[in-house]
């Protein structure tokens, strides 16, 4: 399968580009707005790898370049320009893709971090209502801490979570997302839950800020 | 030290009260608004106890009348009641005594559960602005299974989260809950950060719901 990361220069791109290339057998593809950053990161990439013994092709390009070949696409950018990036690659996408969306909305004050989803009471939420008809969207990802994911060195041995009103599509991100060693995938039902699981960023975060010795936190259902 | 459990009859007032009996070496007290009901349940988690080897008393009595002896008061009661409940034991409470307010807000639609909160932005949120002068606020607990907390046999293995403003009362119930064995307290920092612990409940019963053979859903961060 092709995966493309839009946005894919970026710390969460980067940590699922490295991690899908590295667990899996898949084609990843990183997108930026321009072609030559795209390329240059995934050059980046792909000798990370290499130090790894992992040999493989990471092919970048431009947003929609990358979103034209791909099966699956990665909205790996910030949750106010998801909605820009859907319009964007809308025209390339083709029946039988999927967009998967991972952003959440935060914000910040002097106590610690708080989720501040869009009025459609999600990111996820907001991504799907600008979809183009007929491309499903799945939430997934949302809660990895983007160092982590970029380290391979880093055990994961946690969980991340899918969340789609389409459960074919759910099925092939989850089984893509199993693919990723270490991580466990939960089904969090339809579009309609994705709040609960995007607060769980500023939570990981606010925990890690009060607690000694705990950092770039994920964390295990159990 | 000794804890009240104000609506101790209730799932997560059970759930406390056997694990602070059964873990611990204070002293647990059961409120209800009937004392009758409160004695004959603090009976029942008696002879819970009992048939464990562990022979301890557990007093019952009204709200008001345990709220007086106890030195920390546990707000065991669903959210709409809390503000109420505060009222009614406020003048029961002395300088020193600290409150505890364990409750989410939550709803529930055809696609799941919901994290509902009221307009201070968390239900811990909303009880501290009610607390007495003096009396510290700490929010912990809210996301525990009451179920699995008052199956004495179940193995816990997961955190729980304290957030309040003053420091020393949070360091209190910090220590307080630790002594609850297989339970890790993480601090979470101050009350405004509370909805993100309180939203993990529905989160959990959303998870527990679309997955098979997980019930009664815990977490831990690593």
């Amino acid at each position: 399968m092709d995966i493309a990361l839009l946005g894919g220069t970026g710390d969460i791109g980067e940590g699922l580009a490295l991690r899908f290339a590295y667990h899996t057998n898949h084609d990843v593809l990183v997108g930026s707005r321009k072609a030559a950053k795209a390329e240059g990161k995934a050059e980046e990439y792909e000798t990370e790898l290499d130090s790894r013994g992992i040999d493989v092709t990471i092919e970048g390009g431009t947003n929609e370049d990358v979103a034209t070949v791909a099966d699956v696409v990665v909205l790996a950018v910030p949750p106010y320009h998801v909605t820009d990036i859907i319009e964007a690659v809308a025209d390339e996408l083709d029946e039988g893709d999927i967009l998967v969306s991972p952003a959440t909305g935060m914000d910040r004050d002097d106590h610690g971090f708080h989720y501040a989803p869009p009025p459609a009471g999600s990111v996820t939420e907001h991504a799907a209502a600008a979809v183009p008809d007929g491309v499903p969207l799945v939430g997934a990802f949302h809660n990895l801490a983007a160092a982590r994911l970029a380290n391979l060195d880093a055990e994961l041995g946690i969980d991340t979570f899918v969340l789609a009103d389409d459960e074919d599509a759910k099925d092939i991100v989850k089984h893509l997302a199993e693919g990723i060693g270490g991580l466990r995938v939960l089904d969090a039902g339809p579009i309609a839950n994705a709040a609960e699981v995007e607060s769980l960023t500023p939570l990981l975060i606010n925990v890690a800020t009060n607690n000694e010795g705990l950092h770039d936190l994920g964390l295990e259902l159990k």
